[in-house]
């Protein structure tokens, strides 16, 4: 039996708290949050503590896991925190904002050699993740080409926006993932080339608070491989998240999920359900296989599908793109 | 919080049982089966107790409700008990394989005023579900014509088809609930009218046993609406379960769930996934939904969405249909 | 070059004179209508000529081929004339509203030894063809069901449906000759039972025309294969024309033509265009290669892929609907 | 009447000849073609005859216009010719693989005052006109973002390939027309920044000619409009031709066409047909509707949908791609 503690009872940290609670194997010890009443009122119904401070949960010898879903502000600190005191650590994404700081927990990490993961639930999505086995079977032939589609269906506040470290360290942190795992997931290849650009086309205010809604950014590879990325912060119809890959025989294309398979047809015309609206329902599945692969892992000493370097490599494509639509040049990588 | 005693550790216990632990407000207190390392083996990592007997679950007074995933021939019988006894009552479908029985469950249930579900669990698939929940709307008008697809993957045992009622019994059961529900679920209107045929194609043991594999039943109301439903025992793609019901204003089409969103265009051309393939998985929402009905309704004093009476009403359809058959004429139905 | 005369300058034959006069090999010479106005503003810009009379157009040795699209109520008076005029014969469905007149119609075309093509124009849209192709080279093994879902955008004016012949031999007949080319075409199976019903649901005023406007037939085959057609005068969505063949080694679906390919999402949902509305753009395709294959058929000398017995065979099964409706019983064909 | 002569007998010019015999109100006069078998073959079962010079057509005062399907070499020379004789024009893209020529074409058009038009068939093709003719409506309110995926079936010979003018003027000159088509076709907005990259994937022997067979091309527009635009010389699922626009209300979505709507599912999976896989079948009824509005607009003397600025303009897109391409920079184009 795992014992687990939980930092942050937000609305990402009670997703975790659901999951952690009903895994076998698995007790949800602790829960701490600066938040007490958030804390105790999702604690109560899983039969968890309320952690009485951050100090009793790393001294707590009986706590084997911490997992980290707690302001992006407080990761490199708990991360720093979790390794020197030898707990395994499941930590949401991004690593920090920072990719010197990210670099930081990868070395704390290395050097206490615990096992550390990150929480891109993209990889986990039943979907998503059986693409990427049939490009591992060889399904396609040779992958050449990626287009990603990203459209969230509505901006955030603009306070939010303010303090998000911009577009593409806050959303498109997952479309980069998404890029290494399906283009240069086999470890052959890595990003040679990137240029990004974007502009304000949703609201004003967020171009006021120095921040983009509309971005294409294109990444070539050493070996000459294309990705597209292309992401809005509004989509009308509901949170658009799909990605195509061409091989050199043939496409894999991953369509969004909808929350029926009604068809209506009227004199309006034919329609299905717009894509699931919500990213907590659309993920639903794929936050609850994340912390299964965690623990699955974890129990049999086998590496993580995503790693505190792949969260490195993120936050660095990420900065490669926030810097080319600053100069309006390419970065060259290596 | 409820305390519930489960029948049957078999396939479909095994479902429920695991639902029933994870509801808030719920207990699973008492697993009940004649193969006792069954049930134990159930009931120990949900931290449910082995019922000594039947005798000891029905005597227990701290116990509330009994869910019924026994085999069918027990059903009649532990319903009137779980009646007597002053549980209120999930039972799988069907209630029993003769309409006298199952009328007399209701009687027995009605008598004793316990509150009593028959497990119609295609009523809380979330694709159907939502269809009747638009005709009930208006989105398509007034209801006209409704055609169902059901077939499975693959046949059962012939030992399982000899004792199975036959097909209508066994396995339309379901068609038949589906089609009061949407053509008659106002409770204005009523089948008047039944014709069914069929015949063993598929494998000539199920004829040898007595029964047939392939079925087309025709219903038309009292008030002239019309139902097809076709059937087979085999479809090579998988467990197809579909419906179309036309309206004076549209149609509602719900189609087959998928295990993943990803479509495949090679030289061989462009594909999507089969349906899902095993009953289990397909209604693996429907099931849990189902149970969380129960006891909400159950909580609140509110009727179920499936009761006894429409478990006699479908197994009187199922009636008609195997006359039908056998006599080659339609049936007309009071 | 073939030099053909055109009986009827309607709706439908005008498609057919547009077809024939872009045909190479064939010379569209004479077009013959009461109303000689419509048959004058047809030929002018097509190069044809208007015939005098009917007489003078069996009497011109120089016509080669015939092509009936007046009424249906003219059909067998102009193919029992032009086969013994010794012309080559393509009329549009039905043969006749009468089996026995239908079957004369298929005497004194083999007693004249004529070529006579029926327009049964489903055979040759190439969605529906490329099923029955496939179903030829075995791509789903044995069929064993078919559902034909057959939906008009709207009723015909109840002075059409007053002299129609009834649903069965009006609109029916087309689905009727698809299950016998789908279910039967292989020539090693013949239809054995049939049961009709149907209501008034769409338009009282077609009721009291003495006549039903929704209608479910079933029909078993002598091998025990199974067929459901399911029809209504009224579809809000559009033109609906679908069939679905289950074989023992899967299914062909032959889905709706749309006028476009565009998909649109907005807040209201993700909506594909509704069918094509009228049977003449959804057939339009149908209708140049039914004609496309009479002259090539009759070049080679080949057999006709709709024969007049094919017309006759629907007609009986019309009768036995019309029947079954009336009785409510089933009826046996031999 | 109009009377129409014909450059070139090839593959463009025999569906041009086929469309324009058909055409009521225009009479296919005259074809000319070096190769004067082909140009025979052509014209004899149309009705044409063919032209004994290029001098011959010219001079000849009956022929109103003429269609020029001959290699893109000679496009200009004969663009020049006609304006000078007076004949309207009818030109296939692209004008002229260099953009001076191209403007010197314009120049001569505008300054004998003919009417000119460029064959960007796509413009005409029934999904992408629609999607266009409902951004118009406003039926996603405002464009924002495009997404054109558009690859061939394979790759032609490398021979055509060394002389194509590479894959940017070659294959993309449709891609850059339909952004401007699409995302500043009101006339509001311009190209004004524009980064290509791209590979050789496919096939080694496209690199050593000195082309890529894989691009990656993004576009921003003054008010910031955003186009991405992906293409490959080979798709082994067949030819791939879609767009999707993101507007500030909804999503347009335009898919490929298939040969027919059969969907077969076996164990194998549900599959439907591979996208048309030649561009003049899935093109088919874009290139008669291009030359039907021809003649419609030179008829009321109306504007065409695609003028030889558009030709001029979508080649300036080819040249700062190519230019791109080479620097590694983007391009800001004024």
């Amino acid at each position: 039996m795992k014992r687990v503690a939980l930092f942050g009872a937000g609305r990402i940290g009670r997703i975790h708290a659901t999951n952690l609670a009903a895994l076998p194997g698995v007790q949800l010890a602790l829960i701490s949050d600066p938040m007490v009443d958030a804390a105790r009122q999702l604690a109560a119904p899983l039969g968890a503590q309320v952690a009485p401070s951050l100090d009793a949960v790393f001294a707590d010898a009986s706590i084997d896991a911490v997992v980290i879903a707690s302001p992006t502000t407080t990761h490199s600190d708990l991360i720093g925190r979790a390794a020197a005191a030898r707990k395994a650590i499941f930590c949401e994404k991004p690593v920090d904002l920072s990719v010197e700081r990210a670099q930081a927990c990868a070395r704390a990490v290395a050097g206490a050699g615990v096992a550390c993961m990150i929480g891109f639930q993209r990889r986990f999505d039943p979907t998503f993740n059986e693409a990427r086995q049939r490009l591992d079977r060889g399904d396609i032939g040779e992958p050449e080409m990626l287009v990603i589609t990203s459209r969230d269906p509505g901006a955030p506040p603009v306070d939010y926006i303010r303090q998000s470290g911009g577009i593409f360290r806050d959303m498109l942190i997952h479309d980069f993932d998404v890029f290494r795992w399906i283009l240069t997931g086999d470890g052959n290849d890595e990003a040679a080339w990137l240029s990004a650009t974007g502009s304000c086309l949703t609201d004003p205010a967020i171009g006021e608070a120095g921040d983009i809604d509309s971005t294409a950014v294109t990444i070539r590879t050493r070996s000459g491989r294309l990705c597209q990325i292309n992401t809005s912060r509004r989509a009308a119809y509901g949170y658009d998240q799909r990605f195509e890959v061409l091989g050199s025989k043939g496409l894999l294309a991953c369509g969004n999920h909808r929350p029926s398979e009604v068809t209506q047809a009227t004199a309006a015309g034919t329609r299905v359900d717009n894509p699931e609206h919500f990213f907590l329902q659309r993920y639903r599945e794929a936050y609850r296989l994340e912390v299964v692969h965690f623990f699955e892992q974890l129990q049999n000493g086998r590496p993580f599908r995503t790693t505190v370097q792949d969260g490195v490599a993120a936050q660095v494509l990420a900065d490669a793109a926030a810097e080319s639509l600053r100069t309006g040049q390419p970065v060259t990588l290596q």
